[in-house]
């Protein structure tokens, strides 16, 4: 069971500038719900930390944690945005899945979390 | 023959967020309406989705079933982009075909669908 | 002798929407105008079609009959774009030759066609 | 349906000297005879000629014919090897094909012609 | 639990003639027997067959099989080449196992299975 | 013990003219401050000069002396940020830090610094 | 010594179009005015050429004569591009120098040369 | 026509060693005898000189001189090596042509010489 | 400093069959005895295991502590041999080093341990 | 002027093995003795010490004297070789020079010293 509890914070060390901080896990894994078969990419987040940084080997278990979830492409990458940005909120966040191919078809799913506009998006 | 009734959808997960979708088919082929000589390249398809998502083994059968079809580089682009913009309306959608040498010579060929616009485009 | 009437056209199969075709040829050779020395390269050529396509086969016997022809970097690449531009009318066109090392340097010109305006450029 | 008797052969130009020819095929496609679903892979050709090589067109139109046969990787390698072996009755003779992923396995199988043993080889 | 049993058979189809195999597996993942953290890497199997050819599609199910397992890099080399000497019994088999990094360490695992040679090795 | 004092500069030879200078020092290494074990990646010091350059072989130096110190990825890439911010007082300057992998994550940090507008960033 | 009377002009064949002309030399080397240790790098030089272009063999022969010149990677960057720029009085220029590392750092330097404007700039 | 009689040589600088030179012209190119089509591709000539070793600038104009002849990828290689091997009576000589694809398929000829042997190979 | 009772072993859990076991450390780094400046390298280690595996973990800490040894490339490669083979026994084992470019130059060094031959080498 | 007595040397830190050390010179400039123009390309110095190793910084020095030397490929190779061997005593030496193209030419020569045979070779 994924559970977001287990990513960890520390606090931002430069608040007063914006800078990028990205991080590629290159080992991620799921199941697919229909078929039962593991498929295999990679997830990139990419934040301007607000108050917070995500710690790194906590967000390594979290991925982990997914290895045997049956769970649609298109919903991995929406949840470990949603995840993140309740998490972190951040001035701007984007997180990227790439699937290695299945029958000969690869795929990339973005999705970014905006901040701070309630409303429609990013909540 | 090439029927886009074989294409299924499923539910956009997150309606509520312009995040982007984007599947490659490395494995196309398709036949040269001139001289009969198979053709082969990849098939990139990009859309931001509004209620619907294309599902991802129905959308291989789809581009499968060009196997024996005589068809050029330009219209089979131009076909394949009319069938996903009638069957998910998405808010966006690009499809790119890219082709294997033909006597020296490689194509690209990119084709988008505007959505809700009545008028001479995408329609 | 490099003739533009060799380059034939069909109609365009989507004329109601801007879309991209793109050809390269990996397998151009010319002369050297000074030294008589061949040159090799490749040329791509992208443009919007307006009513008419350039035909592949008809584009590569194009290319392939300056083979023997004393002509330099520059001016090839704007004789092939004022010969598509001419046939074509397209909406937008750019031809990009890219050319070999001689003695450690290589070379890329890249020219466009302005469709329309009539005045001092694409013409 | 496949037929050997499209291979055309030409004399050998240099029959005095064991010399090696190789010719890669890197669009080859047949169907899974299990599935249905297409493979695609590559097919190389390397031999020393004895009297006759094949000729490259006739090599290309013969491989193409495979195109809707269902025949397994380990199968095709061997049927190409016994039909070039039979034609050209060369002094030596490997037939490899290279497959791309299906459910993350690749696959190469590699099977050689003996000449002039009659035997359990070869025939 | 990891079951060769799982592992499906079908004739060869060419038995009188040495050729090799070659299956890849990309997407191998296993568990750390210490440590629990994931381990990723690849899997290849070459062998020239005897009676008998492994079946692709099972070939994938039973390394599938081991993703929960704890096993070390070494152990679960020398257990698939068991496996699958075991069931095929062929004429030559070697199984390689390649491993991303941990910490900076990338790790390749060869074994070979001998046949027939009744003894210390291969049984 | 890091100190900036290691850095020297010699004038812009071309103060009128706003070019960049790029200089990628490929083998940094600094320690996990958590786990004491070392990380390694490469820094990249991207900026416009004003009346200072930064001399090459000081900046290799004092690239150097963090060999040994514990410190954060975020940490590190905005202090070198800072420290030559104020030596050089640029036109504009941007650090980027990348990282080799630990568990399969690599990481990318992005820092820029704004010069001349006191405020809440870049000092 | 570096004289850029050496190089020689032939008038623009298309003056009516801004076209792109990129010349990349990848033997470039002049010696470091503090060691006396050899550089290596690749020199890029792109313009919109107004009446005149750079004819490429005296192109050449110029940056040959660096070979022995002790001179910063920041200044030859500048001087080629005010050399240029005094001879060919483009639309625009560019030129760009990359550097081989030198204890683990390589280089980027680029420089713009700004045609028609009087003042601190391009001149 | 090409002339073997343009190729010429100098006194092999080291004869009391055997020691291998390898030259490969990227940019052969001559004309199928059938279709009239232009080929493409790479001639690597591989030596040990015995008294000779063959001029740079004479190999690559006799090379060129292959430019407009209609010959087969078969053919101009064992001509190269024949006339090669007259020329240099070298220790030992080969000679590989590679080929860009013309309709997907590559070719690659291997031809080797062999010296001071009367009979029936290399001459 | 380094000590080599840091390395940890576990039994070889084929014992019966010789098979290879190969790891890469790609971050290796030590110091230069001469100039004081960091080198950086990958060293491998390739072996036959008699009854003694090395563990991974205890490898990379043994490997972690040359950091800031002072040591010349052809004695770290013989230390690391010389250590190994002391403590596995094994049947075969061979250390390469690969070092990053220092002046423009690159090295690689390769040692093997000698098993069971008392006498001159391996010791 | 190249001088050989520029080359140092260090006792070989484990003379009872007949281990390979390589060292590879990436940045290597001569002139052609014909042209006057400059030669690019890299050396690669094989050898297994017998009591001494060469120092890497006479090394590089000795090379870098080459640069304003004119001198043939073939003549290079062998000096270079010539001058090691004479100076190291090795138990074996390979020289290997490879050369950037000119004209589409690239070259590779390779020269072996043979230790302690009076004779006709590598004296």
């Amino acid at each position: 069971m994924v559970n977001p509890k287990i990513l960890q914070v520390f606090p931002n060390p430069a608040p007063g500038r914006d800078y990028v901080i990205e991080h590629t896990h290159h080992e991620f894994t799921s199941m697919c719900p229909v078929t039962g078969h593991p498929d295999f990419g990679s997830i990139t987040v990419r934040y301007v930390a607000s108050g917070r940084c995500v710690e790194l080997k906590s967000l390594k278990l979290y991925l982990h944690a997914f290895r045997n979830e049956g769970i649609y492409f298109e919903a991995v990458t929406n949840r470990i945005c949603d995840d993140l940005g309740a998490l972190l909120r951040p001035r701007s966040l984007t997180v990227t899945s790439q699937w290695k191919g299945r029958g000969g078809i690869t795929s990339v799913i973005t999705a970014s979390w905006i901040p701070r506009r309630p409303g429609r998006r990013g909540a």
